[in-house]
């Protein structure tokens, strides 16, 4: 099953999706909003369900879904957790700002608390006020939670994983240095994120979820260009089952909870530094580790961060390329 | 105007309590949420006020308000971000575990993003799964926001403080030092906060609220014993206003964005370590910052974090010496 929130309200339209984005159903007899969906998905989820068969069937009023009339599918979350799974990603962005990596970073995960309190749009523009911050993509993978106990093991957590998605992670790179030596974590370093047109149910993605992970070759471009071709599925260290239980260890977690990768990265094949998908490599999920590789190279970074004008895309081809969950495509903006 | 959100399904059930509290009027039949009413604040605001205005003379029917039936004002929130602007808290709690503060401190607001996606009720046990982890209790003031736009002002930000209240925001203080050392912030040593039974609109605060801070004793009880006495209008560094803008500053606030102040803390008369209350001195409002003392004082913390069985409250009185806001009155119990 394929969910979606049409714009509208603070909390967007709750739609069921077909398999292959081109047509919806509206599911607001059942329940209004995603969010009041995940409150009660034992009721609801069976419901969405049927429809969602219905629609597949053609056996009931359809209308053409447009990827850019889409909300993120949770316009705005009680909880938004980001972790940092690909720790090789971790590895190359430390060393880029000259920090030590523990060694525990391979064991224990990285997790910070985001901002949830308004998202953006898959094609929303990203408002930038000032480029001297600095400003990154990072394309990741997502779940969305339903009510966690307290304490849940990583096995036990992955039957709590109600959708999967992906994610355009807005960072501000220049801002993250001042903000971590503070001691206090993310802040203004970690605008509004957005998320890709459809989230899907883990059972609908068949062999692309196992073992907590989402298999697959997330697709970034970058003004048009290839910039990445990581599998989501390779080199993630947490899978999705550990990353809930570490945001679960001190606290329940509530119903519509949104867990995060972390930026997703490939470690290359030749065992050395990523190569740019043009020399036959695999790119890279944001431009923080190109430039690492770049000052490894050529003892300087040459990618700039993005400025206004530019434009990004995020996708996930299923076996018959068409797009999983549709496309974040977004374009940075100027601000005051 | 006075509003709480007694027990009921996720959001809670919005109700206009009486100046003196021992009152109720239920504002479904406006809007059935806090959420709710903080998200068309422009349209509802009016038609709440004059709901407590009825209420206050009597003129429609009313049922007792028993602060047990209480949910936090917002039970789940879309954004809980906490500050640090009593920067005397700040310098005793890093003194007490070695860390060094930068000068900085003093003029640039810390903040971190908490976990908004379910509070503790201002009755509610607070359930601690190992005392090993350093349960603390942090009394502090809060506002709720309505939309807050990116990069406003300090002095601007204050228009947009909807509501103020009080909150026991949990802590685990031996999981501190090793989740801030990995760079991301808090995550796992900041459980579920608990609220104070009702919040209040700036205007019915009078002259308690002035210059973007709360002026009263914050009274803090621990185990029925005198804890804290300090003024939360004193020695508070960054007001409301700076608070709000150093979040707003790289993105818009979404209604309903709950900012923290820190913990209250009060410098001592003679510019010594803080007294304990029985000493005549103003207090503390929490462990961390009594065992501080002990260790300058003394060589060695004594006063134990909470363990199954202690009881905390933090509530603050009007001139009247009636509770403005209720009592957050919370034991502590073991879990597993």
């Amino acid at each position: 099953m394929k969910l979606a929130s049409l714009k509208g309200g603070r909390d967007g339209r709750l739609v069921v999706v077909s398999n292959d984005l081109a047509w919806f159903a509206d599911a607001g007899h059942i329940v209004p909003t995603l969010q009041g969906a995940l409150d009660d998905w034992e009721r609801y989820e069976p419901l969405l369900a049927s429809l969602a068969t219905d629609l597949e069937h053609g056996a009931i009023p359809r209308m053409r879904f447009h990827e850019r009339d889409a909300a993120s599918p949770l316009p705005r979350a009680f909880q938004w957790a980001d972790g940092s799974a690909y720790v090789n990603h971790v590895a190359l962005v430390r060393q880029a700002r000259g920090a030590e990596m523990p060694d525990s970073f391979w064991h224990d995960p990285l997790m910070y608390q985001g901002g949830s309190d308004g998202f953006l749009g898959p094609r929303e523009d990203i408002l930038l006020a000032d480029e001297s911050w600095g400003c990154d993509l990072e394309a990741e993978v997502v779940v969305v939670t339903g009510d966690v106990p307290q304490g849940v093991s990583a096995a036990d957590a992955l039957q709590y994983i109600r959708l999967v998605g992906l994610t355009n992670d807005v960072s501000l790179r220049n801002l993250i240095p001042g903000e971590l030596a503070k001691g206090f974590g993310f802040f203004q370093s970690k605008p509004a994120s957005s998320f890709s047109p459809v989230f899907v149910t883990p059972e609908a993605l068949g062999a692309r979820w196992k073992d907590g992970k989402l298999h697959g070759c997330l697709m970034v471009q970058l003004n048009g260009q290839p910039f990445g071709r990581a599998d989501s599925g390779e080199d993630m260290t947490f899978d999705f089952g550990t990353l809930i239980a570490h945001a679960a260890r001190t606290r329940k977690l509530g119903a519509g909870t949104i867990i995060g990768s972390g930026t997703v990265s490939n470690r290359d094949t030749d065992g050395g530094p990523g190569r740019p998908v043009a020399d036959g490599g695999l790119g890279y999920s944001c431009i923080a580790e190109v430039r690492m590789v770049e000052t490894i190279l050529r003892g300087q970074p040459e990618t700039e961060f993005l400025k206004a004008g530019d434009t990004v895309s995020i996708t996930m081809m299923d076996d018959k390329h068409h797009p999983i969950f549709g496309t974040i495509e977004q374009k940075v903006v100027g601000g005051s």
